[in-house]
């Protein structure tokens, strides 16, 4: 398992690491798919295009949206009332599982690996391992 | 990995490929999961009841109103404004995992897997791997 | 592959079974991932804080809210018109894959399993197995 460091800039910001899990599974070419595993609570993991930085901010929008600050909340923790980042990162999801084909990722022509940020700017890290 | 093909038939449909994921796995029986996942990325993949064909509309119209096509959008790619079937395909996630028994889907016993096509009609596929 | 039955309380719930899947795995520490499988079709499975119970109230709230009881639906099946409970469980997702170091759960300093009841009370089970 390898951990990939990341350093987020906004409180809601998605983050192309497609490169990032790319190296961290490079000679592990005898396994037949990547787990990407965010181990945060505010923040989670999706797949999706990674050509147009405008769709970005349409899913940065929309998780915004579906999941209102405005709406009636209970918990508050450290940092402050955070219940929509919470839910927010459990829609996202805290794991994506791509397969290999050849020791690479066999993603789609258009999508990345994008980490999902709820809560920031934070320090966080993803975790990357291979199965058989 | 073994690729099902499929031609979709309208904008937003959910497709039953429970048949096809169990085809594609026939003959593994020494694996532990099995792996469907979607390249797309305005489509994606679900689990869900695979009974009453009322359900699946339902799913279609949930997902059109949990992101709305008349939200501020700003992605524009060559099929059009299609922002919000990019959202639904990663709501809905790119992957899902079902864990094998005696070499069969270990599927509930209402459950199928649905291909869920968010900017149809189009002709897509779906990988399909098992895990040792 | 091994079973965890629950029973659950409310209509919708979240219900801790980190234990539950850490003691499932107990012994297996040759794995590189649990995979935490919900064989239902209005129950799912998440992962988010496991602190503070007024934020489980938050996501209860907010899997209502995000997708509302009064749109309209269509699917009835033996247990009345319960399509809502249907679309929350694939928003919840039916499986999560945690990754495995040193034979424990690598989940992260504050996170937790949750059971996503969508349509309780009922008797239910969670299938975990670990992938090579």
């Amino acid at each position: 398992m390898r951990e990939i460091p990341l350093q987020t800039e906004r409180k809601t910001q998605l983050v192309n690491i497609t490169e990032d899990v790319r190296n961290a599974i490079d000679g592990r070419e005898r396994g037949s798919a990547a787990l990407v595993y965010v181990p945060h609570t505010t923040a989670g993991v999706t797949i999706n295009e990674r050509i147009d930085p405008d769709l970005l901010e349409d899913f940065e929008h929309a998780f915004q949206t579906i999941v209102g600050e405005e709406w009636t909340w209970r918990h508050v923790d450290a940092d402050g009332p955070n219940a929509p980042a919470h839910v927010r990162a459990s829609l996202a999801s805290p794991q994506v599982l791509v397969p290999l084909r050849d020791g690479d990722l066999a993603l789609g022509t258009y999508q990345g690996i994008f980490f999902c940020e709820f809560d920031g700017p934070r320090s966080r890290k993803v975790y990357v391992s291979t199965l058989a």
